[in-house]
């Protein structure tokens, strides 16, 4: 038998145990409001703008510029609704791969007079350029392009992106916004350089509690709130603050950042590690391509690995696995209740087939070479067995 | 010198100690995704699953009518911006005392071709009922009123207006919704029997932790989601769930249904006494009409105070009391950030300099009677030391 091993780090992450002390106090002692204007009051206030500095600080922006959120979810349907919501009905794109959270409010905005246009991708899974250049030249007024896959971990230079539809003429230029959920704490993120107008960033996908997120915004853009009320976050996310929650968020963005020096080696020697396993088991690697094709610069997450194996399910594969202890996801963990196969890989132009055999491993801070060895005896026996099954059904 | 008094339970509340055990270990071991579909998913889910059950018996409602959400105003705006996109603009009528989150989601419709309307309420804060009648004669097609103001702590009787509106022709009947968070835990609340179509219930009024709340919705009430994506709460609310904080708000929700038995009754007598004493400092209560006025139904929640005392600002009171350690609140909390007087006290008629002079108390599971008569003492001084400010000033 194996030690269990979490290995779906892109669905959440454990919390980090300083993470945990950093919120206790706001879980116990300090429970004030920080709308109230008393001494407790006064520490929530207090919590919560040293933790929007530590944010600010892990994505190159101004503490101002820091909209704090439930989730990435809602930073991305704040960001996408709450700009459209002051411009005139016209083209939104969106690229191809885009997560739900993206995708669904860009699909009612299509309902509301928008027009939507999905950007495609190539078979590695980064946008199409040709497909992106005849979008700006039908002037987009919403544009939003995810930094990291959740799925494949394909990045996307949306600097460049960014800067294509920036440099146009003034009666031209769309709002650009990019979902950085998955790149933040795996790659560096800053919102500047990457001079996008939004950007969203969540807690939990770095060590950080459930419960909060941001929605790093240029002020030059006009958003209408989804929630109004008290006026909380500038008026664009009004609401009493999760202080607690937003605290573990600033506590875990500080030690995302100090891990950026070493993690992601590791990291990506563990995947590459993974990733020799799973070839000699004739395995398909999803958005790999990206790094042959790259120059030095890195194309993918370090921590992700999405396969198939010919002729093996990956649902069955996941369920497998599950039951020795190995916490694995297939397709997108959020939308894992949906049976469709990946609409990620159905962009890349896989075979939808192939893509139900879609498994994802996604690693972290507590991943060890003893669980990647571990988990590639554990599929290899499985593979044999699987394989075996399939031979005698056929 | 006295020990420290938080009496500020309407703005928040101390996460009850049993609650935060129930949290811990969706904050350490079990931090997986509910949506993820292994072992650690499927704990989360779980956990959900026993907290829906737990907040849904605590309201009289199924689990399935339980949508959970990030906060009380979150909740407002759902069931508001929601259901009014699945209608016809026309009348939308709100109580003239709600909350800023009912009010301003009423005001973002009243800009996009609804007529808002703000029932008046008569000197006590209840409902005026010629001018509700006079409403349900236009044919509202969403109404809200609150259970239980967050200032005065004056009980409307929804289950009477509700009754009322539910008992028109078909054609002329409209979604009622109730914002109930200030009743939950001082007051039996009851889905079924108050005949709302829409109830928001809050995790952080009642000893739970912040960063939860629900809607409570009558199926037939067709709700467009603030924040699409996954398909979360029934595709009311996507976005992971905030496992810890749910857990805590079922946890909260039983311990406050527990207590209904006897701490309303020690909350109501300590009011009194508080009560009795600022009396005696020539305060003037405001909502205690309620209960002059009233039969044996309780008309005001037990826990709350709200009083001015002639010439002396609320500001001046509460920052004074905040020094020697007394957290109390002038206005609503949750607007503090304004200098406005209350738009409660002036829906009730009270001259905006007597509603300058307003400070609210309210009482939950940790008040002593010590603490009462400690602040009764405190006030006593203060009141004399700024009475004779006053009287050399002028």
């Amino acid at each position: 038998m194996f030690a269990p091993a979490y290995l779906d780090y892109n669905a959440t992450t454990p919390l980090e145990p300083t993470v945990l002390d950093a919120m206790l106090p706001y879980l116990t002692q300090q429970y004030g409001n920080a709308s109230s204007r008393h001494e407790y009051g006064r520490a929530a206030r207090k919590a919560i703008d040293e933790a929007r500095q530590q944010v600010a600080q892990a994505v190159g922006a101004h503490p101002t510029e820091v909209v704090f959120t439930s989730g990435g979810s809602e930073a991305n349907n704040l960001f996408i609704k709450g700009a459209a919501a002051n411009l005139k009905a016209g083209l939104l794109a969106i690229s191809s791969i885009e997560h739900p959270c993206v995708r669904e409010p860009a699909k009612v905005l299509a309902k509301q007079g928008w027009t939507m246009h999905e950007i495609a991708v190539d078979a590695a899974g980064r946008i199409d350029a040709d497909d992106y250049a005849a979008v700006l030249d039908q002037q987009p007024r919403l544009l939003s392009v995810m930094l990291a896959n959740n799925e494949t971990g394909v990045l996307q230079d949306v600097a460049a992106l960014a800067a294509e539809a920036n440099g146009r003429t003034a009666s031209a230029r769309a709002w650009f916004h990019s979902d950085a959920v998955q790149a933040l704490g795996k790659i560096k993120v800053d919102f500047r350089a990457l001079g996008v107008h939004g950007l969203t960033v969540s807690s939990h996908k770095i060590g950080g509690p459930k419960g909060a997120a941001a929605l790093i915004v240029d002020k030059r853009v006009e958003i209408s709130p989804l929630i109004s009320g008290g006026g909380h976050e500038r008026g664009l996310r009004s609401g009493t603050e999760n202080v607690a929650a937003i605290v573990g968020f600033g506590a875990a963005c500080e030690i995302a950042v100090q891990r950026l020096d070493t993690e992601p080696q590791r990291l990506r020697a563990l995947r590459n590690e993974l990733e020799q396993g799973l070839a000699q088991q004739g395995a398909r690697i999803f958005g790999s391509a990206v790094e042959a094709v790259g120059q030095s610069a890195m194309r993918r997450l370090p921590n992700t690995v999405y396969f198939s194996i010919p002729g093996i399910d990956g649902e069955t594969l996941v369920g497998k696995l599950d039951r020795i202890g190995f916490a694995v996801a297939s397709g997108a963990a959020c939308s894992s209740a949906n049976p469709e196969p990946s609409h990620v890989l159905l962009a890349m132009g896989v075979d939808s087939e192939v893509a139900r055999g879609a498994v994802r491993i996604s690693l972290g801070a507590a991943t060890t070479q003893q669980q990647i060895k571990d988990f590639l005896v554990a599929l290899d026996g499985m593979v044999v067995q699987l394989k075996g099954l399939t031979a005698l059904a056929s």
